[in-house]
């Protein structure tokens, strides 16, 4: 990644020195810069002929693994940096490692940002989005760099923008890639829903998503799923995407998003559900063994009985999918926003939107619907109850309820569809069985309980009254 | 709680000193174990001479609030205490809190002990559930108190016992409540169901809950369920449960429960959806607003054509109630297993279920079951596979689907005995979608993946393939 956004920042015409640990990797890099036009990149063996050939103030841009790699190589390169020299941090790093060291370089005369970059190793080199923050300053130095490097979208610009102050660029981040863990757990189930219920081929489901990134689901994620549909093995018969063994790896930012929204109080049941169905499909020996368990009780993977029109099916999944987008993005949205009112960062959410449209990994049509529901309304308490959204989704949702009880019945979990609908139904109703739980509460804790008609904090003897009542 | 604690202490025979900060506090204690039958209970109003009254080497409970208020109590206590001198923290402390103190005080030659208490104020004086971790010396200086004064269960005994090394006591108490906000939450919805779709009045309601408390439900939190809809408004028409307000509060156990699951990888959605339905239930104006959004668009809190056989959906709430509840509680075990194994804790889960049978707010005949599945099978991988609960599982899934369906097509949600559905669905399947997500991870990030059929890790340039299929 570090390699590809060097060249693509030579590319644009910067020139640029690179160092590496390793000096292979630096060959590696200028060895690419000459063949990929001779881009005016420099490579370095050691740190401190790297650092002394920048031009000050310097701007060094860091990409190295999350946590103590990161202090290691400040520690490296700090040695030999001067008062208002930079460094950037590219990684996903928590965003609270980045303020402790943007404190500890400030007290050195230096700048430091923590850079959120999305776009994988392709989106490095040909445009990524780029999410910093801290150091104003530090950004100045830099931004028309960043703006030449980063995805330019037709009429909405380069996809990077100050974020804000202390860790907030990795904190939007870490959402963003927890929104992408929720997009990529929602497709896995309208993937599962079309083949496990729908009976489709993978040549259907190359088709079926193809089709889709034509409409309102157009994104990147869409679209490689449509790719990856059609791609055959490489090792045998069939295609490649059966061999693949169903375990999920995962790094890190989409447990701190789903811990983040806890700490926040704000519900994210479309992220979590992504999350938990990585961890549950770590355990592939334990459910293979489950599977056994119940298929002697009398059941197998799939109940069947249930009958599809495949035509309607694809039709639903979409609507169902598409929905369910919609709350993932609504809790995403609103993490974000309780953290900056927590942090006093200032956040503009529908800014966030447009720099997501290109470069990066949860890149979609949607985000510039999403940016337009915060232009008409920056207040806007949910995306859901946005005018545009709203409708869109009340169109959607039988289609919505259809394909999640359709799962239900054929034994099908689809954890991040359903929980989405259980939010869409929860965050709608004026009225929940909340005041069950509240009852409860001052019944065995004494929590006290506020009533609907009169103003106050009450408490009963539940217990005092029931026992009453029965005697 | 301390004031009832220490109440049932006196009573059960062994002589007790009391403090607190307020005097009017102290002396409504001794004033209370004077009435209460001449009690052994001193009451005390400086540090000091309450610390030297206690018999050496001395033991101490503390009834305070989480946080800088234990410290600075032990602070308090601890200028008094010498060596060999021991102090109990029995509230809902975060477990590494207790580590650092226990710390601390092994410096000084002090014991400490981190012991969750469940029951509320009730159970503290009529016997709690306790739950002592850390210093396993300590415990034996109290273990005859603790055995007379915990809640007792005829043929399991009292319900306490030394829970194991450092936090573990907190810890294990942390998810008990966990398990509680999955509890209440599968109740609520119970009440959601039967009330919005059954349209079932407080008076049947109330017959409902007392029948369920026979059977298979027979448990506290059932019975204090039963008790609140039998209970009139004394402020006006109607029962008092339709006039609390539908908000519930929370204290920040079921938030760390959360939390840690994610930490440990363990998959919690029952848990953590009953986490979001109190952060939603919170949003009230924000709720009364977006119910208007969708009315306008032309549906209501509740979705209308349902037909429901009334005896039929009761039936069958029952069981999805049950089949829930299975799996709330084996993501709670899994999590104390887990976090057993990460600090080498050596809990004993049927041994916790043992102690959660009475006293504590989650009692329930249910818990006998799975301290016999425990029994039958020390490392049962997941309670679902336990031969016994399998079997009710089976037994009760149609039930179970019809009643997440029904609620589905009424907009009812119902978070908790859905996502219980999924997590179930996930975990008993061989092979799920999760093959995909691993291969769009590998096409954007190349984080390799595993194959069905050979050993290895193996990456695919996805993109170039797919590109070269277009061309």
């Amino acid at each position: 990644m570090g390699q590809n956004l060097a060249l693509n920042i030579a590319e644009k015409g910067f020139p640029i020195s690179v160092y590496n640990r390793s000096t292979s990797k630096v060959d590696e890099t200028v060895e690419r810069a000459k063949k990929e036009g001779d881009l005016p990149l420099y490579g370095f063996h050691d740190p401190e002929s790297f650092v002394k050939s920048i031009q000050k103030p310097r701007v060094i841009i860091m990409l190295v693994k999350a946590g103590s790699p990161v202090d290691q190589t400040i520690k490296t390169l700090s040695a030999y940096l001067e008062k208002g020299d930079c460094i950037i941090d590219g990684g996903n790093e928590w965003y609270e490692n980045t303020e402790r060291r943007e404190k500890a370089m400030a007290e050195l005369g230096l700048l430091y940002l923590g850079m959120g970059v999305s776009g994988g190793e392709e989106g490095a080199r040909n445009g990524p989005s780029m999410m910093p923050g801290g150091s104003l300053e530090a950004f100045k130095y830099i931004e028309d760099i960043l703006l030449k490097v980063a995805a330019q979208v037709p009429g909405s610009g380069p996809c990077v923008t100050y974020i804000g102050k202390g860790g907030s660029g990795n904190f939007v981040k870490m959402v963003h890639n927890g929104i992408e863990y929720g997009d990529m757990q929602l497709i896995a189930e309208a993937y599962d829903v079309l083949k496990s219920v729908g009976k489709l081929s993978n040549e259907e489901l190359h088709s079926v998503f193809a089709e889709w990134n034509k409409g309102e689901l157009l994104s990147f994620l869409i679209e490689i799923t449509a790719d990856i549909f059609g791609i055959k093995d490489d090792k045998g018969e069939g295609y490649l995407v059966d061999k693949v063994l169903d375990k999920t790896g995962m790094k890190g930012t989409g447990k701190w998003t789903v811990q983040q929204a806890a700490d926040l109080s704000v519900a994210a049941p479309t992220i979590a559900s992504s999350l938990d169905a990585r961890f549950l499909s770590g355990l592939k020996e334990e459910r293979v063994e489950a599977a056994k368990v119940f298929k002697a009780g009398g059941f197998g993977d799939i109940l069947t009985g249930q009958v599809v029109d495949k035509k309607q099916l694809i039709d639903d999944v979409r609507q169902a999918l598409y929905a369910s987008k919609i709350c993932s993005y609504a809790q995403g949205m609103n993490l974000i926003r309780a953290k900056s009112i927590e942090k006093g960062w200032d956040l503009k959410l529908g800014e966030l939107a447009r720099i997501w449209k290109g470069g990066c990994i949860i890149r979609a049509v949607f985000l510039d619907w999403i940016k337009k529901a915060y232009d008409r309304n920056p207040d806007l308490a949910n995306l859901l109850v946005d005018p545009e959204f709203s409708k869109e989704i009340i169109e959607r949702q039988s289609a919505w309820r259809r394909v999640v009880c359709l799962a239900i019945n054929s034994g099908i979990s689809t954890p991040g569809m359903s929980s989405s609908l259980a939010y869409f139904d929860t965050y709608r109703r004026g009225r929940l069985p909340a005041n069950l739980v509240q009852a409860q509460r001052d019944y065995f804790g004494a929590h006290t309980y506020e009533r609907v008609d009169v103003e106050g904090s009450f408490h009963t003897e539940w217990f005092k009254i029931a026992r009453q009542c029965k005697n």
